[in-house]
């Protein structure tokens, strides 16, 4: 079995571990939950700093055009697009992923009814199981269309390709399962919608930053993603919508406001979408934060997702051999997929008592979460994670579990 | 004629001149734009460093709860709600004001829809000069609903009430005009909107913070409004939605995200819109960006809006008195009503040079900005702006022009 030694030689040859400095980790902690919030890169403090003194307190409205506030959206989207494999002019960060999501789902859905031969489709699919924004999302979209359209809630992976049929304008999934970690396999079911005649729209949110991405080999045609999780862009950090140049002219989106406008200084009376990706936005956005999504994109720019991925894999794996054998006499299940194809960053375990443990792990500085049902779930972000962390995290857990540590009563907070 | 010394009297004597110290300003500057963007709040750095620094890098996770992340737009909500005549529990700090207006909007269709005296009406009723995005975010709706809804637009204010019938749905205003500074009579127009059985949106972006509201009395249904003009929340921070008591059980929105969920982190997979001001929320925030409308709303806190509405009724007088007294001989008209009850917190004049007079008063240090057609425009703000500011920025204006000190051929910013 791997030691703790084991561990520590590993971190000593590991080539991403000088990244680990350009975070700000509070020493004590073993933060396994970068899949929900994303550690501070260092710079950040520093850029925020500038942007609110310098040129918000200083430079005040100059800074729309002499900071490049106006034009952050699509700087922003142009560096994280190597990432997810999108090309210049595809990406924008902006608003929130659920607005975003909403976006390209109505854009989606007109394009499947401007097309006669599909126009008739009234089929939106996605899994029961997907993070419930995105369905509500969805809901609240077709609801509103009143052309009758309604959400198809498939019940697991397995069943999807049958789902997706002669009725189905838009599929959208998520492409990393928040609960499961488990992937898509994004060109096959690509592949499927469209040999059925739709459209297929992915959510990157556990998958941006965590696993390689070639949206455009892989048959994506919109998607969109969250930059607070794994690209550490802060605390409800603006979110990213991926629109490819080859449905830039076809797309439309109802949240037309003026940032979204091809002349948005002209002040015309009518919307003429701006040419490109720019269409894709809306109104003002929070520059403060969205400042600061840059700090994150300037760490993975030292590095590549093929580097990432193989350390992720390896924590992963070292993880799940480390629980099965050191707390194999506690009734753990392992939700998330051996297959390597089939995993994200994360990984998850269920146990009986699984809030009550999760609180006693982070009680003892070890910080995953919860989710319902019984999941406890354990992010594993190459930047900043080391091998040796892994192995502390397990022992902790093991001495909870051993111990049973942990209280079954406990209060459970608003957010967990 | 009131003269420099004057002005330095009447600062001397101003009750709100100490809370100029709690801005940052740029001692050279006299800024003349705080309509466009408010100043910096001191207090908001050290806020940003705080939340960056510590509720980010060092509590990460926990600081949905600890730090009262999950809370924070009803919260501040809360704190913006008494300067619009708003109750607690009825407001919320969130997304765009574009964002926001799209759901106000959605919301006010939906309930006339749903009452079948009104259901059949289907015209949207705005002014063609309202601030563009207002007008392209009503497009974008009544587009995709099609339900065959369509946008009136209204060429005056003289002509509204006649263009508000048995036909209008919802009449959509922006309360104070963004180019002119004509401020509707609220109390009027939502009066005889609901005698024409039409509900009236209000959009806030020019009013709060700058003049008195009392949207209960003065009978608004919903209103929208922005938080980085005169309430100084920071470039492109989270605007905000009101929806009254007696309306929140009738109002839904389309973009249902997990933040409106009546439990969000119960994981369902259908939405249940929240009990209360919860269901105008989406997604999630931008903290940064947030937290940072808090500083501006505590200066606000430390005076009242009836002072604030006298001293920028005596700026905005004294503005239109020296510019016409000292620039008489030049072509400058003045397009803000000179009726108290009328005007807003800006005035503007046109020049046939509009554009590269106010680059050449920019370049002085008076910084206005300009909009479209030939207009420039002074935004006067009670909390930092004093009286000698304005006797100084006409000085400087009139030997501009006196001078003919710009460039009539000078490029134009695409942000101006």
């Amino acid at each position: 079995m791997t030691t703790r030694k084991d561990c520590l030689t590993r971190d000593s040859q590991d080539a991403l571990a000088p990244l680990r400095a350009q975070f700000d980790l509070p020493p004590e902690l073993i933060y396994l939950d970068g899949n929900s919030l994303g550690a501070r890169p260092r710079a950040a403090l520093a850029r925020a700093q500038d942007v609110i003194a310098r040129e918000w307190g200083q430079d005040l409205i100059r800074s729309w055009n002499t900071a490049g506030w106006f034009d952050l959206p699509k700087r922003l989207g142009d560096r994280l697009a190597p990432l997810i494999g999108a090309g210049a002019g595809e990406v924008v960060v902006t608003d929130s992923t659920s607005v975003n999501l909403f976006k390209a789902l109505a854009a989606a859905l007109h394009m499947q009814a401007a097309d006669p031969a599909r126009g008739e489709r009234r089929v939106l699919v996605t899994e029961r199981s997907n993070f419930p924004t995105d369905i509500y999302m969805a809901q609240g979209l077709s609801g509103w269309l009143q052309r009758g359209y309604r959400v198809r809630l498939v019940d697991s992976p397995a069943e999807l390709e049958a789902a997706i049929d002669a009725d189905s304008a838009v599929v959208m999934l998520t492409h990393v399962n928040y609960r499961t970690g488990y992937q898509h396999d994004m060109a096959a079911l690509s592949a499927h919608a469209h040999a059925q005649g739709a459209l297929i729209v992915w959510d990157l949110a556990h998958s941006a930053g965590a696993v390689p991405l070639d949206l455009h080999r892989d048959g994506a045609d919109l998607a969109v993603g969250c930059t607070y999780k794994y690209l550490n862009g802060g605390p409800g950090a603006p979110a990213f919508i991926w629109v490819p140049r080859r449905h830039q002219a076809a797309f439309r989106q109802p949240l037309s406001g003026w940032w979204g406008h091809a002349a948005p200084f002209a002040m015309a009376p009518d919307f003429a979408p701006a040419d490109g990706i720019g269409r894709a936005l809306c109104g003002t956005q929070p520059i403060a934060s969205l400042a600061m999504v840059e700090c994150g994109l300037d760490i993975f720019a030292q590095t590549d997702m093929a580097a990432i991925r193989a350390k992720s894999l390896a924590l992963t794996d070292l993880f799940i051999e480390l629980v099965e054998a050191r707390c194999g006499a506690h009734p753990l299940e392992l939700v998330t997929p051996r297959q390597h194809a089939r995993r994200g960053s994360q990984v998850s375990f269920t146990h009986p008592h699984g809030y009550a443990v999760m609180q006693a792990l982070i009680a003892r500085g070890v910080v995953g979460d919860y989710r319902e049902p019984a999941i406890m779930r354990f992010g594993f972000t190459p930047l900043y994670t080391r091998y040796a962390d892994v192995w502390d995290a397990v022992d902790i857990l093991r001495d909870i579990l051993d111990g049973q540590a942990y209280d079954i009563d406990a209060a459970r907070d608003a957010v967990t």
